[in-house]
């Protein structure tokens, strides 16, 4: 007997199989017909857990930022400083740029497409604010501790993320271009020696 | 009589139409026979100036590219400094803003759908790759000048390539999000701060 109530099991493998088919075909190139085949279940079933396919695009994204926020949090446990946490927290790039990888590509897909539909443009764009709130509320930390200089914290914390969103953007595009895992390190060290209070 | 020749006429034509069919409706969503109506031209004219629709665009690409590399070269016009080179190039970001508004889109479309052909791929990743080799360059320069500290130019110049791709990527889909040319000079600030020489 499992201990997964039985539509719970369902929602997971709908899910699972949407993943799948949206990495290899792409979002767009993906039906419902191929998810529910792939994940073994009716469309009556599909259509009770989610109301269309975009439902399950949204439920994924939040999924993988749900992980990102847990990776991001262990990443920063046990610095003591800010500097130290940017530094912890780039020298994880690398399990996001793996985490990323074959997902990117279709988040770009439903992007494109999503960006004149204001209710789903809404959805996707707020957890992307959140994280430039995040690192501006870290900057601030930085400069009441008297690591950084006294900057403007949302507008450094822009600049982080604007960093941040071309990494990954070229992570996936051009994996072999560069050591990115690497270039995230040097990128946040350069930020680091522009922010930091002289010594 | 038009100084222009025929052939050379209709083939701009062609671009033009393509580049606004493109913009409004998608790169996947314009056909060819689309792109000769609103250009007024035959199927046969077409083919006889572009095999396939992917060579319009790498051709728009290129000729965007020309754009931004005499923009870039204007803007570094009388500035004696590696420093000032870089601010002034982060002055003009607005300009390049303006122009790549309504052409990314199409051009990630694109790019996910070029990933999995590696001649079309090698035709779009080149351009890139010449950006990183021209920061490089700056860069090497500016060490050599004695304002930058002696970095890797080639580390350096990727984390400057990666703001710039973090930076058009949201000023394009977040345009509201922020005043994208002023982060952009922000952030070529803070880099300049971590890069330079300490007086």
């Amino acid at each position: 007997m499992s201990l997964v109530p039985r539509g719970e099991e369902t929602r997971s493998r709908i899910l699972e199989a949407a993943a799948e088919c949206f990495a290899r075909h792409g979002y767009d190139a993906s039906g419902v017909a191929e998810i529910c085949q792939h994940a073994g279940v009716t469309k009556g079933a599909f259509y009770h857990h989610f109301p269309t396919k975009q439902a399950v695009f949204l439920e994924l994204l939040n999924q993988w930022l749900k992980v990102l926020d847990a990776q991001l949090a262990t990443a920063q446990v046990g610095a003591t400083t800010v500097p130290e946490r940017f530094v912890r927290m780039a020298d994880m790039a690398q399990h996001v740029f793996q985490m990323a990888d074959g997902r990117l590509p279709m988040f770009l897909e439903f992007l494109i497409e999503a960006r004149h539909d204001p209710a789903v443009w809404q959805a996707v764009i707020a957890p992307y604010r959140q994280y430039r709130a995040f690192f501006a509320d870290i900057i601030r930390a930085g400069v009441a501790e008297g690591t950084l200089q006294p900057v403007d914290p949302e507008i450094a914390a822009q600049v982080v993320v604007s960093l941040a969103v071309g990494l990954v953007l070229q992570g996936v595009f051009d994996p072999t271009g560069a050591d990115w895992g690497q270039v995230t390190q040097n990128g946040i060290q350069i930020l680091l020696d522009g922010l930091e209070t002289q010594e």
